[in-house]
């Protein structure tokens, strides 16, 4: 049963931001504080601007932009809540101290959570006098429409906490993914930061612009990555035999100079891995059903965003 | 003024199949050759599947399933083509001696492109006796429905062949990006293949499953890349200053361990051309306006994907 009645959250930049418009678009009652000068007129004017895109998406019965209030002293913002979302600047030391403040003043049944994009949950929660409550919710922006948010444990973390955050998270229109591992970066922060330090050496190397780079992934790559991630992606590059014959056919590129990112070694284990992980993935459906699928989607995606590209098109060069 | 009237497609398979289907759907008379054992009662087949799928996607007027045409003999089957696409196995001799083979069967004015992923176009060219009309041409999968195409020359590549290349794949509605400098995997595959390597190093590390991997990307960034690339990305997760504080709050991350690839220095130099980059990308547009069109586009997407998703659901974990 989600218990979670309201929710504070700690920090109103860009994710704060987009937490609170979450939150009360699914009719929660949101306390925010943030010690900056004029953080309260600031979020109001971005929660007015999302309430406008939220009306477009579709708000909870109940739901209203009134239930917000901003509370500047940090103990009184977080006396009542059931849940803290803390997004603090991305340092350890901060967020470190500012959780163990929270703790302090928050009610004992209270989840914490931290929107960390990558510091890992057992150093964060190490200062708490209750650390089995504090977690990693890691959200994407825009945190309002975008559903996946990494849930991670530390080494103090009970899984109640888990389990209850996931429930909840889950209640909000959001895809809750539990890393049992912790490790810097997560899951999609690592993958995002790997194609962000590429596409960094590009520029550094005057091979793209950061114009080129995004056009290389928006016409191309990108289309495909709403619908399937990596492997799936390489499973039905590979025909029938699917990702049996990719590890065939581009495992010898995993030695080439083809990114500044050294590949793992393409061991039997790890190749059993890969393909029997992409098997289990697709199980009832065949290639050619998800060929179809994928086939079906890109045509669906391609005529949208028509309506959207042409502001993206390098400016007229493509 | 394109004056490519017949095409020949070298290597009938994934990404063979899917030029070929292009090339048909886009009106094009179509030769295609395979050395292996039932290449073309395999081609037909997957032809008749893409067809089907180009039926929902649009063809060209005059655009036939049976302009194509299988010729077993390689230099009968390149003497009559205008442009001839390579897409033999991503192995440098194998596609350097094909490409010279091709050279000397080719009519002297006919346009020889390579569909690498990888591979250089100096060192692809350098057995021809014409080099100067070989070039890279790399599509992605499925090459019938994506539009990106990546246009690389080598170092006797002339400027003409590359324009009139890319004349050509624009006139049957591909999106090509000329890249003036040749790199180990291009640009896309470049990013790509650091995606790959860092997903294959979770999957080996024990941190997550291929399921895992894919979800973290599918309800996340994946959402986002159909739209904007790295860059715009994080242009508008920085708020009003854009990219500039983006650098300032995530800049110090580039050191930590968030993925195994080393990130370059973030010199002045690099951070000038990374900011002055986007704000000429997005010139016109004030972030708020491209907020608001990334926030029209994630709405009709996930609409989209409604139908599509519930196949990708973590088999119902999610």
């Amino acid at each position: 049963m989600n218990t979670i009645k309201q929710v504070t959250v700690v920090g109103t930049g860009v994710i704060g931001i987009g937490w609170i418009a979450r939150f009360l678009s699914q009719g929660y009652d949101v306390v925010a504080t943030d010690p900056a000068p004029n953080a309260q007129s600031r979020m109001e004017a971005a929660i007015d601007k999302a309430w406008l895109t939220l009306g477009k998406a579709g708000i909870a019965e109940g739901a209203s932009r009134d239930k917000l209030k901003f509370e500047p002293n940090l103990k009184r913002a977080v006396a009542d809540a059931d849940l803290i979302q803390e997004n603090a600047p991305e340092r350890e030391e901060i967020k470190r101290s500012l959780l163990a403040e929270i703790d302090r003043y928050a009610k004992p049944e209270a989840i914490i959570a931290s929107s960390t994009s990558g510091l890992l949950p057992s150093k964060l929660q190490a200062d708490c006098e209750r650390p089995e409550r504090v977690i990693v919710a890691h959200p994407f922006n825009p945190v309002y429409l975008i559903p996946l948010v990494e849930l991670v444990g530390g080494k103090d973390t009970i899984f109640e906490v888990i389990e209850s955050a996931a429930q909840f998270y889950h209640s909000i229109n959001m895809k809750p993914l539990v890393i049992s591992n912790e490790i810097e970066g997560h899951v999609a922060d690592r993958l995002m930061e790997a194609i962000w330090r590429e596409a960094l050496h590009l520029v550094n190397d005057g091979v793209a612009t950061t114009e080129e780079v995004d056009a290389a992934i928006v016409y191309g790559p990108g289309l495909r990555w709403a619908l399937m991630g990596p492997f799936l992606t390489l499973h039905l590059a590979g025909g029938e035999q699917g990702m049996k014959h990719m590890l065939e056919q581009f495992g010898p590129a995993l030695k080439l100079p083809w990114t500044k990112l050294v590949a793992p070694e393409l061991t039997e284990e790890l190749k059993n891995k890969v393909i029997s992980g992409c098997e289990q993935q697709t199980k009832e459906h065949t290639i050619s059903e998800l060929e179809l699928r994928r086939d079906d989607f890109l045509i669906e995606l391609q005529k949208l965003l028509e309506k959207y590209w042409p502001a993206a098109n390098l400016n007229g060069k493509l």
